[in-house]
């Protein structure tokens, strides 16, 4: 880790993507920009953080302070994003001064704003809950009534993993929520708590040209507002839903002006007549822990794609490299077992010799992302129980099922 | 780039490999590491080489020499190579000293020295073309007549991509070649001129603990000595064969006692009563050209294999992906392109968004390995013709069938 940037770590005539961010998702373009003979400049935090342990080329930075943004996307053909915190108006100064930000921060605002979010899809005539802004008690207890009680409360910027989002028992536990979080200058929003049935995620990249490719719709288990699971396709989605929830993907990111990878959160939730509908939860214009499957399960992954697509070169091909891919994060435990990580590693990989196992040299937290499990097969119980029994051995060191090695 | 080594590289509790060498195989090798959660250290040539300039800890020095050997492992959980030339004695030296050296120098001998190799086999049973050391004309001209002729003379080290395979026309061309390269102090030997029908590799992982696992047999097609392209499997090969020739190639790693990646070069040539046979070429105990096809052809890469199998974990699936994978090197054209690299990238892309491209970040030099493509599919007819017009356009920037984009 340089301050100053490498100049070794970019070959010549080959394009160079600043990333801000220093997780696992800046970690991961990394690996695929190194295939594709490109390179990747990270503004890192520290200098051991996911992405910069990995990075030949990384300044070390706050991306608050427009200085270090500025340092980090010297020379760079492109700049992207890990995560949607750098201030919008820093984004807005860059581009003024000619830096090819994508996705332009006019466009990363909806993954920035929840709010904004709301009303900018609502316009568009696109499914979302009704919400309103929150910026008294008042403002609540009004929303409260209209929904019948159903209330989400989100912090409309800054929220992540869960981070920022509740679900007031009552009126009064609203109430002192609001209290609290307008005092403590939180943003809020309200919104309906949604009665779905399953969460789904749409991902589609998008150039700056206006090419725009989808990935199949896959299914999203969550928990506590994290990701714990994504399903690759959707299983028994019905084939107008999820070519409808494609095209409103593609339009979301036509007429939001997108770039790069863009994953649209879902909530798959029962129509008037039974009939199942989606409903718009948030956006992230980058890749997503949704969309971890493609790398072992997909022609082009998220990683390789969102490059390509904020370099404006042509997008690759999203078909099924298998019929189903299971994707099964690795959180970390409540404590770190005794069992080293690597003693883990082996004894899934003894048990399950075709499991794709990512990690990214995280140290442990609980419920702190620390990897990902991806199994490709034919048979969907299969794949996803090898998936679950996987990740719970690398993060428990026991075997969720009772298998005990010979 | 470093000259000591980056301790932030190394993600605590998790495992680091040094490698030695810096080309595109040691690249790779990276990429495979990062998603795994594992680190490489490099020892390389030079800040610029196709792995340096991608490595976060890459130690800069001089393979020959054992003072850089030294800096370059210390602390790593096990030493590997990208290239077959580090002394065999310096490997040695280190192995005494407890350094985890993977293959052991005992059984990489046998991939430096093609005359080594050529008697084990041989004393083995294991099919070898007739052979004969060259240390005098007389031993050369003895050889010629042994073999009607039919003589191949080699370098017995140092040789790569044909340098140091020569083709005499006749007698007197085999002496005088063989006069000027023993006078140049070459070491040499001879065999013969094998007749064969095409070029197979059999490619196998085998870790300490003895296990081993084997991929497709595939067809690997050579000019000049080097490989343009590989074809997994290998089209038409009799099951009996593959099955006999993946057995060979367990045999060799198993009884020459090799760890990590196992590349056996093969002739396939008629046998008496016309039916095919398999010949021993060479060895080659690292990630191998003709092993490219599995980064995108296959459930687990050669070069994630490698890793796993030096560090004596768990060795993975090595089941098909696709039906079939087609992987043609991108050689350096007699004259770049005036169109630069990525223009040619895109013209690729846009007509084959199933391409798989990886670039090497090495820069241009006629014939040189820049980079490869891998298709896969279920038509062979098709993934070979596109794999074969993008490489070659990648190359020449002309598309070899005529074709005019719209
Ligand atoms: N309106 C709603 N109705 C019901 N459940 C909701 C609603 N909004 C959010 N949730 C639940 O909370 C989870 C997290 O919400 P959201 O995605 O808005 O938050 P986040 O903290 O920004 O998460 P992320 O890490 O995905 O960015 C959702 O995946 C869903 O399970
Ligand atoms: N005995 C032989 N008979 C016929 N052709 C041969 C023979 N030996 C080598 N060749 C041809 O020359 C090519 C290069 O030979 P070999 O693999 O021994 O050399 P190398 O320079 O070490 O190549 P590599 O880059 O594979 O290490 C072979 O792939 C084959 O096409
Ligand atoms: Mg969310
Ligand atoms: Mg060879």
């Amino acid at each position: 880790m340089t301050d100053s940037g490498n100049p070794h770590a970019h070959a010549p005539g080959t394009p160079t993507v600043a990333v801000i961010g220093d997780g696992q998702l800046a970690r991961m373009m990394q690996t695929a920009a190194i295939e594709l003979g490109q390179s990747v400049r990270l503004l890192a935090g520290a200098p051991d953080a996911s992405a910069a342990q990995v990075a030949a080329d990384c300044v070390q930075g706050d991306y608050h302070e427009l200085v270090d943004l500025e340092r980090a996307v010297e020379g760079a053909d492109a700049v992207t994003f890990d995560h949607e915190h750098v201030p919008n108006r820093h984004l807005r100064t860059l581009l003024d001064r000619g830096v090819v930000v994508e996705p332009r921060p006019e466009a990363l605002i909806y993954a920035q704003d929840k709010l904004e979010q709301r009303r900018r899809l609502h316009e568009l005539g696109l499914p979302v809950p009704p919400f309103a802004a929150v910026e008294s008690i008042d403002d609540a207890v009004e929303f409260f009534e209209r929904v019948n009680g159903a209330v989400c409360l989100k912090a409309t910027r800054g929220g992540y993993d869960g981070h920022g989002v509740w679900f007031p028992e009552d009126l009064e536990d609203l109430k002192k929520l609001v209290e609290k979080l307008l005092g403590d200058e939180v943003p809020l929003m309200a919104e309906e708590k949604v009665p779905f049935t399953r969460e789904l995620s749409a991902m589609v990249a998008r150039n700056r040209r206006g090419e725009c490719v989808a990935w199949p719709v896959v299914e999203s288990v969550q928990a506590d507002g994290i990701c714990h699971e994504a399903v690759a396709p959707a299983p028994g989605l019905p084939v107008d839903i999820e070519r409808g929830t494609r095209t409103l993907a593609e339009t979301i990111a036509r007429e939001l002006d997108v770039t790069g990878v863009l994953a649209v959160e879902l909530f798959e939730a029962d129509g008037p007549g039974g009939e199942p509908r989606v409903v718009v939860n948030e956006l992230a214009m980058r890749p997503h822990n949704t969309g971890h499957w493609t790398q072992d399960g997909c022609v082009t992954s998220q990683f390789e794609q969102h490059l390509r697509a904020v370099l404006n070169m042509p997008l690759g091909s999203t078909e099924l490299a298998a019929p189903h891919t299971v994707m099964v994060n690795t959180l970390g435990a409540d404590e770190s077992p005794e069992m080293p990580l690597t003693e883990r590693v082996n004894a899934v990989w003894r048990r399950f010799p075709h499991a794709k196992i990512h990690l990214y040299g995280k140290s442990h937290r609980p419920g702190r992302k620390l990897g990902h499990v991806n199994v490709t097969g034919s048979d969907l119980r299969a794949v996803r129980r090898e998936a679950q029994l996987a990740a719970h051995f690398l993060v428990h060191a026991v075997w969720a099922d009772g298998y005990r090695e010979a």
